[in-house]
């Protein structure tokens, strides 16, 4: 890929005719569409009939469109496999939780691990991948589309058998799996592999342990197919290969781009979940660090379907959701998609153009976003967003033990939301890292909602620490084994040992009748909740109604050159989030966290740095408010070239503004 | 049928001893009760063992009842297939959306597209009409019952190759079908029609064609069933044919009752529905303009069935109910049930006797009915519903397109009920119509929620335009194709030219962020909307709030002698109501509207005409608190013959009153 | 077992360690639990293999707890069969209502009609009896557990077989069901039993008759397989044998406690239903009236599985709840479980320690409840509960016939709980029966909710009533026949006419239409009602408001020294309240009702006596906000040995006290 900022679009040529494509090129290039992505669902084009495969089709539109100024993110087709491979064949066929066997007619229908559709998806991805691969439009490639995004876990007799093979493999005998999982409860107990049943109808509820197994076998799976399809492709290309995921498919997604090139993802959130945009950025940019993500899919104004409809982004909100993506590391902005479809399921989704070629109700707004990617791309290629000193641990695998386990209804990716906003609202830069992201150059690590804390993560933390790091884990971490079970040595393992506390309690608190205060702030608490008596550690936070008052919620422990913070309840309410403001205010002080600035909430400031160390702020208001920020010492405003004195800047409702500061940089 | 008014029940003497049956004889009598329905769920009584049929009991039912003045609405009694049918044989049974085969056990269990029921039914059909058609008890046959009250589209095998043949039938060739749908949208690209899925469980959606073809296809298949049944029966009888029906089970009314000689309908709304009730009865009216309707079941007092109930009717209420459905063009008017069910899913429902054969809470209402039947049969005799100036297009079809795609919710029947109230509120008389009804002699059209906009309906309003009608068209009207795709040279194809408009966007207005302005009235604006430019046309209605801002949701041409108006969004909430009754009232206006009263809301006013041309106004209070009317000169109080003077009348609470004109007629 | 009172636990010495059972059983002593329930999941331990059975390792626990002063209630493995039943045998699991077939891997997946697992169960449940059921530890049997607890009616093939032969054993000829059931309605009609499906999936609704049979059915099934294990344990053990039920499953607690030998429950009530645990408690006692119950299982603190948990006891209620179980009938109070679970489905649920050892959140309380043990036992042991001049009837099979007819959403035990409540807050002392329940030495019985009214019930009433009781009847009593169909004769049958009435309507009164007025009290009246007209009887409740003013809701009629009362309606909302206790209050008075006190709401007291008649009074504060009673006359306060004068006493939170009165009674 070029160094440069992409604008683009995802396009169905497959669908129209050629009349049709001429005008879309042409418009495109009137747009300022730099790059579509293409292929996804084009399977029964590519391979009408068995094993008949003509790809010229593809090749030419590539070759043309690039002769128009436009590449290509080359995808593979295997979301959407052709009738010939569906019809007639119900072993082919993802089967659902509920027993349903699914058919043909809409996409994701086959069983990924089915022997006969991986084999179908690699001759169609090698003669994608040997006719295009070096074509000279060709500039990234996208795996499928979504995996998952329809689906859970498949529950199909190859599963099964896959299954099996993969507990064999993880647990050596059968004896041991017993062990671990304490199959006896219930007298659940097994002698073979081949007895253990899949996560299908029972009675009551499945074994925690077989339960997050399975989520994490079918997560391994999809990985696998990942992992072939890239192979095949990096046979035949040098083009960097991707994959567009979300946060809410049933994928590990650590794990799947962990062979992958770089980082995309679609997001549909409305202007109402803004925060849930901005914790996408942060994800993607943590999961391949060195590398800048792409907003592979995003709406220019709502999504739709036959079933449902989002209400239209206000005029404004596109261009600062671009800058936003831009600023915090992305290269592509692209959106779905550049023609509304004329048939199908999806038919009254916002595009950049209407079914009958009309600029749509977004056109004006995807002008604007092409306005200033123009005008930032100059600085955005010579910069790079700055470290954060504050890093937060997401992890689609404590979302596995969740979902086997959500109690009253834990929603991990709800409650990461609400407390990443936290450090948003505090004008806290963070990033937002896997499990296994890597913790150097770090001041404060934030580990909530891991139910089990790895000991490859608990040596790492523990490092962090000693060197001088500030590490705040839970609520709800460290309670659960890596099958899923409870510890019995003590309530959190290793780690409450090593944060030096003695776990008393671990319950429910209800957040009718249990409060806890620290740092001034009292607030109830709620959610599953452990409480503590310092074993070592220093209790900061007590618990002043419930069944176990004066007992501590929050306490700190001085290890090596830093500190552990254990946070046993979730703050909840209003109060709550002042409660929460105020520990992570406090540990940010502690740790002198220095990259944050005093901007109102609605508003986001991204700092990023040439190499020469000198550096930026990317302001961009996203409420539609407007906002201020104090700039600590005078700068250059980048696009005007005015000068921004030091004080308190204002920014316009979707205002965005760059503010480029002397050498040694702004607040660090 | 005689020319008269029918006060009836409906009546299972199969279930009864020859003595209860003959308590029920005598107290029909008492009651007024002059026709009965019977034998829609006898079959197993007609027919207990296959082959054995015996159908003296009914025939000498018919005749003892005939005997003693009460005439019999014969039905077949083909949702109810005996034991003998379904036992054992579940490749004759109905199997659902979910995929679930129906069992023997409740009613609509048979698939009614499977050869041997249709084989079956055939029989014992031909058999009653040989028997009992030509009984001089017998004055009209109603099919089956409630066809597709409980179920929607079957997914049955039969269904599946008659699907493929319908299929065939309609597009010719496989490609045709590929072409017309869009199929290489997600690779559902067919080679043959066997191919072609029916609409069962998949990931996510199905696409829209395939959905909107197949209840098509399930919907005229069921009524090639009620053809199949109409004629065997005319070979044996004359007496006419109708079948229940509401507004929502899984048909399409219009082609149902193609080859039926009469409507009738079903109606349970409670008084807190009434305009539901009142839909009704337009709708039925207006499905065979030439023939009277039948109510041909409604509760004494409340509906219920193991599972719940409604309230009971408050006194008064029923026989409102009766005067109104006459007035407004029934002849019939009759109970489900005569006695409480003593076994069975319903015993809770009410009747006109209990169980127990005592009057039921609702039974002074019943003699209230008959009383008042009794009254204004002769003036009902010799008059007819006059024809309204004002068309409103009802369509099954439409409500199909709808099902298929609901964006957030909609639900055809309670939104046109919405819109209807606004006419009923504001007096204006009003007939509604199917899709294909005459518009000869109308001066206002209205056309919402008609997502396809066939030729010919196109064609006609067209003619009634430039012969001066005004013709108000939307929201929602005209954005789908035929084979529910969306247009590609236009948003609204054909339509949005000769309206004299370009449609610049259509999205969903989210009512909270979008307003506008017309008539003086400001509204929210929500649902799936069309943003206006005038292109010949004038724009009377503009946006206020939202995403595109000073664009026309309301416009008005002038095409021949009369004008096309475009309505683009719907008006929402208490000042979304205001809004389209001042455009309704606006055009009602400048269309010359005069068959129309002041009458205040709760309270109508059905005007109808001797063949001679005099008019009268059938008055009835629905909502039990009374109202007024003006009387635009003086009548004669038909009931006690006393003047009624020209200026304002008082009705009150549930009183009726017929007012009889000179000849000129009454306000038009 | 012997005269005390049992503190115990359920154990699972089978999912632990050597050591961990040490310390287990150390720690046991040490909290002061004297019995454990051992056993009831641990089929896969006792038999691993089909056929090698080996229960050394129990009888050893068995033994080795006896010697620590720990006894034992012994289960039966039966809810859990272990994989060599299950995999590979589709046939012999459990079918839901959807027609799912359940799988291995949670619990209660076997059909217990299946013939193989009855034998299966009988054999180990004979090695266990054989082994283990003369052990000196062994004090009482549990059968199973918690029998339908996940699951409702089983559907498959097994089931059908039973289910004909049930029902020809019942009606003889398929006639006489015909007959009965009243099968030609909707031509359902049967030549054969083996025509007659189970209530699987049909369009709409099941017959109510073969609903209501089908649950009694499966009723008496399960009630036979307790006989069966129960007749296998009696050869070869003398301890009295139970079953661990609650009010909630799908079961008919009358008959399946029929030949067992005491009662026993579960309950996991959190304090805001404080009513449904004392129900609970009445219930239980009343079941098997000369026997004390056990609390089985209840939660230290909250109940909790994977998917949800409750909020945990406030401190101090576990103590109120223990006192007022052994105080209203319990001999045993049992904690579900003794070390929380380190696997499977219910890890977070609340124990005595935590799976890592250490005390609990609740620990505390349970040492409360030791303490409070020890001080009470020797008056508890030295008196019994006093028989109540109150009799409610408490009927499963009622239950069933709500399950089949819920009307708009009826929860038989919600509302009895919502009646029952009226009794406890007045301080009536009361006795709930089941139908079947001895009616001797009662002053007042009420009967509502009950639809069939048997035989040997009315008479048995009828002999209470004209013995001098008053018999208080409805609503919804008696409605229904003996096959959940209505009555031909009457509206309520017999009942009606032996209660000098004439119901002149039964319909579902609105409770925002209706009301009704009674002993000067008036309120909304809803539910299904009948209506009377009294005939013998006396009006003393009117109708104010509604389609039926100035009927009778309320009837009294005075048979032989007593008095029937007919409430014909259910009084709602707040003022309902008020007029039910009018009602109650009322005739509570008339009858003499002595057993009863003025105590406050949330505080009980419990009457009990001695042999020799003299009365003391257990007093609990259950709310924790304290309350006050009046003493009649002197005692002495049996815990402190001081006096407690006549007069107000006030009771603190969670406080409990015993007030031994001189011989002749406190309030009789």
């Amino acid at each position: 890929m070029a160094d440069k900022l992409y604008h683009g679009a995802c396009f169905y040529p497959e669908l129209w005719d050629e009349n049709t494509i001429a005008q879309d090129i042409e418009r495109m290039k009137q747009t300022g569409i730099n790059v579509v992505r293409i292929g996804e669902f084009a399977w029964s084009k590519m391979e009408p009939e068995e094993g008949k495969i003509d790809l010229r089709f593809f090749t030419q539109i590539i070759n043309r469109l690039y002769e128009n100024g436009i590449e290509t993110v080359l995808c593979t087709p295997t979301p959407t496999p052709p009738i010939w491979f569906s019809h007639g064949h119900p072993e082919r066929m993802h089967v659902d939780q509920a027993g349903r066997l699914m058919n043909h007619g809409s996409r994701q229908h086959a069983c990924t691990n089915n022997a006969y559709f991986r084999q179908k998806a690699a001759i169609i991805t090698e003669a994608l991948a040997k006719e295009a691969g070096r074509l000279p439009g060709v500039i990234a490639w996208q795996l499928d589309n979504e995996f998952k995004c329809h689906i859970a876990e498949c529950m199909c007799a190859s599963c099964k058998d896959q299954w099996h093979q993969w507990l064999e493999a993880r647990y050596g005998t059968i004896d041991q799996l017993n062990e671990e999982w304490g199959t006896h409860i219930w007298s659940e107990y097994y002698h073979s592999f081949e007895q253990i049943p899949q996560p299908v109808a029972t009675p009551f509820l499945h074994h925690s342990s077989l339960q997050t197994m399975y989520r994490l076998f079918e997560s391994e799976k999809i990985a696998q197919f990942a992992n072939e399809q890239a192979e095949i492709i990096r046979r035949y290309s040098d083009a960097p290969i991707t994959h567009n995921s979300t946060l809410f498919f049933s994928v590990d997604n650590e794990r799947l781009f962990e062979n992958l090139d770089f980082a995309s993802f679609d997001t549909y959130a409305p202007q109402a979940k803004m925060e849930s945009y901005l914790l996408n950025c942060d994800v993607w940019r943590g999961l391949k660090k060195n590398t800048p993500y792409w907003v592979m899919e995003t709406s220019t104004s709502y999504a739709a379907s036959l079933e449902s409809y989002a209400n239209p982004h206000p005029n404004g909100y596109l261009r600062s959701e671009a800058v936003a993506a831009y600023a915090l590391g992305g290269q592509g902005f692209c959106y779905w998609l550049w023609r509304q479809q004329r048939s199908g399921s999806e038919l009254p989704h916002s595009a950049v153009l209407s079914t009958w070629g009309e600029p749509s109700v977004g056109y004006e707004n995807v002008l604007q976003v092409e306005a200033a990617r123009k005008e930032i791309e100059p600085i955005m290629v010579a910069t790079k967003p700055v470290q954060a000193d504050i890093a937060i641990t997401y992890s689609d695998r404590a979302r596995m033990f969740h979902l086997t386990e959500p109690h009253n209804g834990i929603e991990y990716k709800d409650l990461m939301t609400d407390l990443y906003k936290v450090f948003v609202n505090q004008g806290l830069h963070r990033d937002v890292l896997p499990e296994g992201g890597d913790l150097s150059g770090y001041k404060l690590l934030f580990t909530p909602l891991l139910p089990y804390v790895s000991d490859d993560y608990l040596e790492r933390a523990k490092s962090f620490v000693e060197a001088g790091g500030i590490w705040i884990v839970g609520p709800m971490t460290g309670g659960r084994t890596k099958n899923h079970t409870i510890h019995t040595d003590r309530a959190l393992g290793r780690l409450e040992e090593w944060a030096g506390v003695k776990t008393l309690f671990t319950f429910p608190m209800d957040e009718h009748t249990s409060a806890g205060q620290a740092f001034g702030k009292e607030a109830p608490l709620g959610l599953w909740s452990a409480v503590f008596e310092p074993a070592g550690a220093e209790a900061r936070g007590f618990i002043t109604k419930g069944v176990t008052p004066d007992k501590a919620f929050l306490t700190e422990h001085s290890v090596g050159k830093g500190k552990v913070v254990m946070l046993g309840s979730m703050p909840s309410g209003e109060e709550g989030k002042e409660l929460v403001a105020a520990i992570i205010h406090h540990y940010a002080e502690s740790a002198g966290v220095g990259v944050k600035t005093d901007v109102t909430a609605g508003t986001i400031v991204v700092p990023r740095q040439r190499e020469d160390g000198q550096s930026i702020w990317v302001i961009v208001n996203m409420d539609g408010h407007g906002g201020t920020v104090t700039l600590p010492k005078a700068g250059r405003d980048s696009l005007n070239e005015e000068l921004a004195e030091a004080g308190k800047l204002t920014i316009q409702p979707y205002e965005y503004k760059i503010i480029q500061f002397e050498k040694e940089g702004a607040s660090e």
